[in-house]
């Protein structure tokens, strides 16, 4: 097959791991026979030193002539004092609006060669196996009003969690689908004891679970969802919730299993292109030390593989690679425990391609 | 000294626990030569079944005329069905609003004889000593509008995050206050890069950080504070955000030492009285089988001692008692473990008067 991917390394560290998992995906093309072609497009603090803007039109054509985005990171030191419009997280939130990448799924696995650096002990964790669905263009990153006002004369300030329906309805479908190809369960999370869109959002999340008996629905609130993560993560396959809850429980769910520097995700719009990108940041006090982790990047290009381009033996093959690795113990610096072998970036990514 | 408590002992377990922690005020009083009058008030599922409101007008009035409130829990599965106006938890959202409560605090504390019961390593938790301060009467708790609506005919919600830069200053200062008399550390968690009214709230830390020198300030976003508190519970002292915030961050706060059956909270206001509460709910489950952990809310009496009557020795008094109960061995259901005195609410009630 040939595929045209659009790639995004951003800042920070986003460089180096993307360069690691293109060096991957050339592997794949090789033995599976595929042509990928690759074309670079700027974003984040990278873009606003060149052209001024977190995300100039030229990369939103790039990415939507391409089967696929493959995005590193943005953000660094540099623009931490920059104006809003000239933040490199301009460019993220931009880019997913621009895009229509409505839904975000984040899987966060148990790997036992890495239960040590997780800060939960291993009985709480062990088997752990779910995927935050995150809504990813709505709620109140996006609504208006989102300004300063006066009340009395008096300093004030606004910001508005706005939803239509019909953008709750698609990303709950979107859980309740992925949830049928995995353990059938579904938790909703909302905080319908006190927000009308939590309400909302309960109602629609009742509605779509009706056309999915085979699937089970559990409501929960969101500050219970938070102690559960922690409590009992077992407990959970596919959680869908709004965009601001989401932020705050993927980010919570990330550390569980002691991975963040594995964790993938993949964004996900009605008819694509769609982006993936590791969870971690752009982590600026590393960049370019050659220690960065590659695997969440390399592992996004796997989801890539399989969302996108519909190549799940490929993907099995890039997300085995990465097993034999861990299970041979090569660690990067984040990731290292006693009696193992220390790894930079690139010999990350010579082992994964040696394996392949 | 006098003091008049206003009792609400609400739904559930709170019934259970409110009479526990009367029971060893009334064991405070006789031993420090005071005089408590307590004053009961119907407040959530128990007020809505007798008067049809969950916080009747004379309940209120009990309360303003009181020296402080004590409050068990609210809800239960009989209301889960109610409209939104008869719910228990509209009890608790107005009396915060009626008696401006604009603070909660909530204090994590490291238990060493309970870390067994803490899906955390010990390593991890160890010493853990914070305090979340919840801006508790503003946000997307009480901003209107919080209605359906319509866009070109299709169904849309709204829910409005609304504050006004003096709700944000005094809770910011009640922070900063606390921190004097801690580890003189305050982190403030907002979402900056994304909300106007987080980029307000943290110019107004940051203004009020200047009358406070002695003490630290840092920012954090939310999403890298769920996971913060996971991966380095210590490094926090005051902890302060707003209501939403708030509600997530301390409830995955209140698991992290595997005592939420301990934790208490106090909800002050500009004048007083000041309430408080476990931070347990109300349990339905449990409810009538003499199992809950009275602890949490003999704590909050503690705290009631110390904030509203100034009774340091006496507040100290009762925390040592609960020491000194739990390193003896005794435990409710919630926080047993092997080789432990296993004991029944009203037991621990008994070990904890009798210490006292
Ligand atoms: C950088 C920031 C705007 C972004 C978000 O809040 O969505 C990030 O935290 C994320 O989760 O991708
Ligand atoms: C019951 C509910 C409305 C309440 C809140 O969200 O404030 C509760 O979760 C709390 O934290 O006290």
């Amino acid at each position: 097959m040939k595929k045209r991917i659009a790639v995004l390394p951003g800042d920070g560290i986003g460089k180096e791991v993307v360069k690691g998992a293109i060096e991957v995906l050339q592997a794949v093309a090789e033995r599976f026979g595929h042509q990928f072609y690759f074309q670079y497009g700027k974003i984040g603090g990278e873009a606003i030193d060149a052209v001024g803007t977190p995300l100039p039109d030229e990369t939103v054509e790039l990415c939507k002539q391409s089967d696929a985005v493959l995005l590193g990171a943005v953000g660094g030191y540099k623009w931490d004092r920059q104006p809003v419009h000239l933040r490199p997280e301009r460019g993220l939130l931009k880019i997913r609006k621009d895009l229509n990448l409505f839904a975000n799924l984040r899987p966060t696995n148990y790997y036992p060669s890495l239960a040590e650096s997780s800060p939960l002990r291993n009985e709480v964790i062990e088997g752990v196996d779910m995927v935050m669905v995150r809504e990813l263009t709505g709620g109140l990153y996006f609504g208006k009003p989102s300004e300063r006002t006066k009340k009395n004369g008096e300093d004030a300030v606004v910001d508005t969690l706005y939803y239509q329906r019909k953008e709750m309805e698609r990303v709950i479908k979107l859980a309740f689908e992925l949830a049928k190809t995995r353990k059938g369960k579904v938790t909703s999370v909302d905080k319908a004891n006190v927000l009308e869109s939590s309400r909302m959002w309960r109602e629609v999340a009742e509605e779509v679970g009706k056309e999915y008996p085979e699937v089970v629905l559990e409501h929960m609130l969101v500050d219970n969802a938070a102690m559960q993560m922690i409590k009992k993560p077992k407990q959970f396959d596919v959680v869908v919730t709004e965009n601001m809850f989401g932020d705050i429980l993927s980010d919570e769910a990330s550390v569980l299993t002691g991975s963040l520097g594995m964790l993938p995700s993949a964004s996900l719009s009605q008819k694509g292109p769609y982006l993936y990108e590791p969870i971690h940041g752009s982590a600026p006090d590393i960049e370019g030390k050659n220690v960065a982790n590659p695997i969440a990047m390399i592992l996004s290009a796997a989801m890539m593989l399989r969302l996108s381009f519909g190549m799940n033996e490929e993907a099995e093959a890039v997300e085995q690679a990465v097993n034999q690795v861990l299970d041979a113990g090569y660690r990067t610096a984040d990731i290292m425990s006693f009696g193992k072998k220390k790894v930079s970036t690139s010999e990350m990514v010579e082992e994964v391609k040696a394996t392949l």
